[in-house]
């Protein structure tokens, strides 16, 4: 396997774009139903039909097919919303209809709409089903040679345990953002659980670096079912860590730290050794540091654009 | 005035977005006229149907009105199309039919096919009336303090006098990428005429730092016919200056630069007091280096999105 850049690309970002690809973006569209909020008339993401049937019939949604849309009508404000969309998930886990659910994670995503106010919460294992933007902080850490300037970065290996992406390269410290909580905030919390960064650490010397945002379609490396659509933003941060600092694994999650060059990571990269989505963000850190520039990648400007998807639904 | 960092966003990039605003996207594209190279059958442009009027029954082009496009069909190769592309807005400048003929430039701006190959030239301030994707290099220049490690940006204030956007704010250096010109070589070029920035000091600290993409609608501070639609992807860079290296105009473009605190250059933003896509930039850096947060922008992931807009027209 020898990927490009645009490869890794496509395969994280890989719904077809409107304006580039009309006939294609209108078969997906067209095909699938769109999720909404009652008294909101716009997509808040889009389910297979084979997903949104499960949910015909069901007390509190309302499925139209005509309009090819599914409608979440019980509840007049969050609360209500994200208790009616929980029981709904909790029977549907009961029955085994979706092989997503048997992963459930006891943690809150939240559902914005356009005004960025809170819609409603629903289980992670469960946003892939309603196609829903979700959102994680991802972290670069690296080390800069006192004698050469050489910067290296800091790549774990997710535990072979893993049921998803087991055994493949990550960023430094990733995590989804829970309902309620900051970006800034899930960040500490990660680095402490995932990479034991100390705390004072991290407040005082992350540095806040934009967001990678794309449209994946999930395949069977993330486990249960294929073809679900994932519009996600990951918040991205940069720790620049003295040359004495290891960050070790805080949790079961990873195996083990590389502290590797840009060489080796652009190796790995090319070997299809990351997580898709930590590819992007491998490819916004080289780009941002100036490793990967127009001189050196000719899909360059489509690159750059792809890593910050302009996403159709609802964000915070 | 007080700009919001969207607001400033919007003015750069006001074409409209097919998957968040079809109506608005489709009744734009339904009334333009497609610029077309024969052979090539997609659009490299859009141009407004009273521009496209003008070249109607003129040798080497073919507008077709069902099709709404206009077609250069004289020419083999990239010689023979640049050589008719010349001969046409030579006679047209003549004759005074557009307004930004009358600055003619004398420099050859480069538009490139699917395969990135070069399908033509075409003088510089003839590109908006071709509605063809141009490219430039904008370079931030900025201090770090030794003692509080404060960031300062060089700002300048274009000439009074020049034609466009006269008085107004800019990025350290900026310039457009002639045809057949690398993106670093016009930077550095340009940091020599517009900064006194001496060779060596560019090529061994200036950074890339990715490009910034927009859809720009020219109104009247450009000059020249308005609503001109101008795609542009603006390669990045940064150059951290050592405190005693002050940037000097090398010619008559720019009246003075300021060493600027973030805060200083922000209110200037919200001012309007910036060229509107160097405006773009600077919220790209300000991004990059985590002055501008999800915690400090509501708009954030939109922001973010937005200057690296995916333009639907073939790219370098």
């Amino acid at each position: 396997m020898s990927l490009s850049n645009l490869d890794l690309v496509n395969q994280c970002d890989g719904f077809p774009y409107p304006e580039s690809d009309p006939t294609a973006y209108l078969a997906r569209i067209n095909t699938y139903y769109q999720l909404r909020v009652a008294g909101h008339d716009y997509a808040l993401g889009y389910m297979l039909p084979s997903v949104a049937e499960v949910f015909r019939g069901v007390p509190g949604w309302q499925l139209d097919d005509d309009d090819r849309s599914l409608t979440l009508i019980a509840g007049a404000n969050a609360g209500e919303r994200s208790k009616a969309v929980e029981t709904t998930l909790l029977a549907m886990r009961e029955t085994g209809h979706f092989k997503v659910l048997n992963k459930w994670r006891n943690e809150l995503y939240a559902v914005y709409g356009r005004g960025k106010e809170l819609l409603f919460n629903v289980e992670r294992s469960a946003s892939p089903l309603l196609g829903v933007v979700t959102y994680g902080v991802h972290l670069t850490a690296y080390t800069r040679s006192k004698d050469t300037g050489e910067i290296k970065i800091w790549t774990p290996r997710r535990a072979r345990t893993k049921q998803t992406y087991g055994g493949m390269l990550d960023n430094t410290v990733a995590g989804g953002i829970a309902s309620g909580e900051s970006p800034f905030e899930s960040l500490v919390r990660e680095c402490a659980e995932e990479a034991s960064l100390a705390e004072d650490l991290v407040r005082s010397k992350v540095k806040a670096a934009g967001t990678v945002t794309y449209w994946y379609i999930r395949d069977e490396r993330a486990g249960g079912e294929t073809n679900l659509m994932q519009p996600e933003c990951q918040y991205i941060y940069d720790i620049e860590l003295p040359e004495d600092t290891i960050p070790k694994p805080g949790d079961d999650e990873v195996e083990e730290f590389y502290l590797w060059s840009i060489d080796e990571v652009k190796q790995a990269m090319e070997n299809g050794e990351f997580k898709p989505n930590c590819a992007l963000v491998v490819l916004d850190f080289l780009v941002r540091h100036g490793f990967l520039t127009s001189e050196n990648d000719k899909d360059f400007i489509e690159i750059v654009s792809r890593l910050h998807r302009r996403l159709e639904f609802p964000t915070l």
